[in-house]
């Protein structure tokens, strides 16, 4: 069988989760629970499947280094550093190159850096069926999370009529439904979440990218051929199109699969995504830190460094850093990413 | 005409006002509006009626340097440090006994340190006619605020039946009434708020002590008359009975007068309370310090020292200091004092 990569994705900026995650150091570089990062959750629940030797991390050049820290055993050489973000196709393309180089048959399993997963076993078992399925099937697999509400949150991917078993064939993509679409979906039982998580042999993507963006793929493609990546990337990379593997890839492409998928899992996309996959207390409290609470109900709290005395409080997100507090009403998480777009505004740097 | 005196009650714990209060720095010493604190306010709105060499400074014996650096315009020997607490009555009685080795017919103007009043004129006008009140009459005058809504949390002095007039008989005083009865209160125009700022003649005050409480007023002609005070206050003030003015002598009195007062007053007995009196933003929220709001409305915010980001709350307190965040709903305000209590029990004495 080929050799099995895996590829993290970690490009992300995190606005959502200001000021835990700032420019210099993204949500995928925080701890959450616990005491390792995400990004070393991720990877060390992918080294059983593939080997340490064969994980590759793509991110932001500025936090190559910082990746290094998180995940010392990692191959500096494994470590890409993209000088721009330019999205996930981009980014899932260039190690599709670069592992094709060294063996064109090689399977990818491609993860986000950021995601919310406990149960390791239920992965691995996962990983390995839409692994042997992207070998076995030369086609595109994705994880499709089993859903167990109708969030409004997520993308969904429809399983085609008539498939069963482990790996299905996909009929299609679809946005973010509204509440009524995602309880039909819900009921109707072949909407699965789509997870951002896939696998693919490096030649498949690259035949699949090639079909619907060629100048992309040939972009990666040299790249991947420079004997100086470091300027190969600081040339071209820029001038790469910003787009999604899932728009550019796989919603095109005609032999795409999805693994339904029951381990537990999540995007943890804003505090309030966070705080639904943290343990709780018995007022339904998730503290990290040094608080005192008298009546204080379904809040997250982070207060590493400082007394947080609550009283009376519902539903709220506190999150306290050595210079910016933030207090957000649960429902309103995802107005974080507005907050940072106003300091950026009001050219509040020093708190980006 | 005697001399004027005023003395400054500074002996509060403002433990309702954690975590921007401490025991090393109680509300009086804060600064909650502007750029003076409530003790430096309370002083410069009675210098112009007695003068800087007659004002008083009665305080716990730990801050009697806090006061002159507040205040370093008072006479150190005016500054009187109390051992240990022993509400009003001992402290009240204790200036009067020092003035009166002066000038037993002097009169006192005796008010609390950490109360609010915007209006110095009107204060000075109301507390001119109260000074001369007692001169005339040797009685206990009170401070009477005339009420503006039925408040439960103060305590009222209800003018006797057919009094008319800037100075008017007490009939009796009420401690904190419920709301039907406050509600009464109002209606009925005799019940005034007791603001706890009183005039009386020092030999006034004593005879009134002695009458009620002897042993109290010869303990502090005994502290008053000793050449090394501090020693004296040392060996007496401990054994000192712990009682108010009201009950120890104004409510036993039948010499007793009241001033109704217009000036705009709060006695800022908690975060609450000050927030009622701060100037507002079109949003209602009182904010010192760095915030950026979103969606906020009617939240009391002090954050001196970090940017405090808050999106969608409401009616909250939100206090940071270097060491301790307090967030409070603001119908709790009360609570607070319980969680400084919660503090002490769990040996957090760092943040007391």
């Amino acid at each position: 069988m080929s050799a099995l990569h895996a590829v993290i994705m970690a490009g992300g900026r995190g606005t959502r989760f200001w000021p835990a995650s700032r420019e210099a150091l993204p949500k995928q570089f925080l701890t959450v629970c616990g005491d390792e990062s995400l990004l070393r959750r991720t990877a060390r629940r992918l080294y059983p499947l593939t080997g340490e030797e064969n994980v590759w991390v793509v991110t932001n050049a500025a936090h190559v280094d910082v990746v290094a820290e998180h995940l010392p055993e990692i191959r500096r050489e494994r470590i890409v550093g993209e000088p721009v973000g330019r999205n996930t196709a981009p980014c899932a393309g260039l190690a599709a190159a670069l592992v094709a180089r060294e063996d064109p048959e090689a399977v990818l399993l491609v993860a986000p850096a950021d995601h919310w997963i406990t149960d390791e076993e239920g992965f691995r078992r996962t990983a390995a069926t839409a692994m042997r399925a992207a070998a076995e099937l030369a086609g595109l697999v994705t994880f499709g999370i089993v859903p167990t509400s109708p969030q409004t949150g997520y993308g969904y991917i429809e399983a085609a009529a008539g498939e069963e078993g482990p790996v299905r064939r996909v009929a299609r993509f679809t946005e973010k439904p509204d509440r009524p679409t995602a309880e039909k979906f819900l009921a109707g039982g072949r909407h699965l979440w789509n997870s951002g998580i896939f696998a693919w042999r490096a030649d498949v993507f690259l035949e699949e990218l090639e079909a619907s963006r060629p100048e992309l793929a040939a972009a990666c493609r040299r790249i991947a051929a420079a004997r100086d990546r470091e300027a190969a990337l600081a040339e071209i990379y820029p001038g790469c199109e910003g787009i999604s593997v899932d728009y550019a890839v796989l919603e095109r492409s005609r032999r795409v699969y999805v693994v339904p998928s029951e381990f537990a899992w999540s995007d943890v996309g804003s505090w309030t995504a966070l705080a639904e996959v943290l343990p709780a207390d018995e007022h339904g409290n998730a503290v990290e830190g040094d608080a005192l609470t008298l009546d204080t109900h379904d809040c997250l709290v982070r207060s590493p460094q400082r007394l947080a005395a609550l009283v009376g409080l519902e539903n709220l997100l506190i999150i306290d850093t050595p210079d910016a507090l933030l207090i957000c009403a649960k429902e309103r998480a995802q107005d974080v990413k507005a907050l940072v777009e106003a300091l950026e505004r009001r050219g509040r740097r020093d708190l980006l």
